[in-house]
């Protein structure tokens, strides 16, 4: 492959400005300068220098260019699924009768822990590539389903296998997704083996893979102090915060994100008032869930304008996992983010590029300005606005990629 | 094509019984044999009489055959789209700001009016080959975007060469959808128009096309008393009444329904329980529209649990139109059934299939029971709970057809 390329024959480029927040600059009948992988240029056609004017044309065909989705929430490694649960649920069991059957989180756990490395590797790439057929070029990817070390240990494997064979991802370690059965009733105990055990041998273990570290702080599960504990270990061995914080009830977690300088705090339901004022001075990015809430069968949805109106740099994430989410679909996020959220196109479109790439610590995707991946989105639409509007159409991008 | 076929190979089978209300049957290992376009016989392979055993066989490759998807509320055919005007709103812009500029509904007569019956046919054709491959085999299609007799008329043209053209389709008269610009202020004289010229100058016309009549009763729109008088003129026609009823305020939409013995009403979201009770006795079927609810960013969705409660056939439908709910999507609104309107799998699927079937008075279509229509559905899934499960999937099945 050539690797000086020039995009012709656009339509349009919609893009979120990494300068300015909840700036999206549109552009008609632009070009994209393409030199080594990176974007050299852009900008209209007419104001084209001269130098890319001889680079190999692709021919965009009239389409729409946009940066591709970058999903920063995911629990993409599981076995088994849920799916027989999950209609005992529309019956009327509640997830505790369930739970107390061994069904639930335990169900999948033990279906992960039965899983080799080579069967995670081959879900994992299965769902990847689904992904991104529908867009999504970064994915954040959590452990969290084997709740004992060796089980975690093989869902790093599987993972770094993943990115060996060349998928965009960031690991986050999460043995704090839930008390395991072995640990019933002992959760400060759990949270130690965790925190100066478990954290530090995977770290030795896969020095490179994971870049973060994640804990469910929620009623009945992890409290606040439990994440101060995980987090803090988490930091010192070079993963930085992320949280599972006021999906269910207000625990405090938001606050709690601001006071660790986490790089997320997700779900959010029930964020307070303060939280979000934490999260928008300490640059915590608020990462909300929707097609979660949606699944679980709530009614109120995270209050994205508030956060907003808060100063908070909001983005969007699928939450795939097989109990409250099992759903990868970009677009359903967008039009629950635009219908429901109410957020605009724009915000919405940033909370789902550029705020998710911030939240990784990339400045290199999430948005198609000068030194971006070149690796983007082509859509056969009028206006990108469409992506929304026609609310049940499966629009399938093209992917222009280096790689 | 051979006019004797047995399916075989199928995984499963899953279909509402007809004689016996929310009654969902499922069989595994079972065979299907068509007799000249009709159902003969259904049953488990082991049970197949020898009669059917020489029959022609289609291999189903392990898949599950459930009855086409049935539509029973759209807005077939207009012009245009509303896109841009989507976005408005999103950014603060109220319905009654848009519609003081002429866009809205307006937009939409206007485009639809300036359509000739050959563009409206090739928009009808698209639309239904995207329904047809998302499992929807049969729809309802109203007027209602003309608003003035020839224009109403030109869609009844365009809807019979639909039908001509070997469409499954209802035919809906609705000049009474909203009170043209002509009319402003003056919806008395509009309604008598309707009733007493323009209903039967277009049954006159078009004397086998339509076999519905409707009217959008709705505070600041329609009345009861617009309503009794439209439908009853409507049904001294041959027409049988179906009602836009209680969707944004009580109008007791629902209790008329029932007075005029209606075929069904439609919305209903704000419906109180003596219209549920009154559905209920006059055999009106509630007809609830989820992805309008979703698509106008609402949060309290119809109360389909009470309806069932009060004993009605409740069915669910799309509601397609420009501008409360671009949306062609069948899964879309199997998953809002379950997941937030409360609603059992077996329940949103006999929603989907036997119930408005029901409602538009079709007996051979909506299951799978002997005398059936031997059009049907093949789905790739272990059950068919992975329809609603699997919420991001764009699932798409195969359709086996005498056609």
């Amino acid at each position: 492959m050539n690797k000086y390329k020039l995009l012709t024959n656009l339509r349009g480029l919609m893009t979120p400005d990494p300068s300015q927040l909840w700036k999206v600059d549109t552009l008609d009948d632009p070009n994209i300068a393409i030199s080594e992988g990176r974007i050299a240029w852009i900008g209209r056609r007419s104001d084209l220098p001269s130098e890319y004017s001889k680079y190999e044309q692709l021919d965009c065909m009239g389409r729409w260019a946009t940066p591709g989705f970058v999903d920063p929430h995911t629990h993409l490694l599981f076995g088994g699924d849920r799916s027989q649960e999950f209609n005992r649920r529309l019956h009327g069991a509640t997830y505790a009768d369930i739970a107390a059957e061994g069904g639930g989180i335990r169900e999948t756990v033990r279906a992960t822990r039965l899983a080799t490395v080579a069967e995670l590797v081959d879900i994992g790439e299965s769902r990847l590539q689904k992904m991104r057929s529908k867009g999504i070029l970064h994915v954040e990817c959590k452990t969290g389903y084997g709740l004992e070390l060796e089980s975690e240990s093989r869902l790093l494997q599987a993972y770094s296998e993943l990115i060996e064979r060349g998928w965009s991802l960031d690991i986050t370690i999460m043995p704090a997704h839930d008390i395991p059965v072995e640990y019933a009733g002992r959760a400060d105990e759990y949270i130690r083996m965790v925190s100066e055990e478990w954290q530090p041998e995977l770290v030795r273990r896969f020095p490179k893979v994971a870049s973060f570290c994640d804990i469910f702080v929620e009623a009945g599960v992890f409290t606040s102090d439990h994440g101060r504990q995980v987090l803090e270990s988490g930091r010192k061995l070079g993963l930085k915060p992320r949280i599972h914080a006021d999906e269910f009830v207000h625990t405090g977690g938001a606050e709690l994100a601001a006071e660790l300088g986490a790089a997320s705090a997700d779900h959010l339901m029930f964020c307070s008032e303060k939280g979000m004022a934490d999260m928008a001075r300490a640059g915590v990015v608020p990462t909300l869930l929707p097609a979660t809430t949606l699944f679980l069968g709530m009614k109120d949805f995270a209050p994205a304008r508030a956060m907003i109106d808060a100063g908070c740099k909001v983005a969007l994430a699928s939450d795939f996992n097989p109990g409250s989410c099992a759903c990868i679909d970009p677009l359903l996020i967008l039009r629950l983010a635009c219908l429901q959220l109410r957020m605009t196109f724009e915000e919405a479109f940033t909370a789902m590029t550029l705020h998710p790439a911030q939240s990784l610590h990339r400045n290199d995707i999430g948005h198609l300005f000068q030194g971006a991946k070149a690796e983007l989105l082509l859509w056969d639409v009028k206006h990108p606005l469409e992506l929304v509007y026609w609310m049940g159409e499966a629009y399938m991008p093209e992917i222009v990629s280096p790689r």
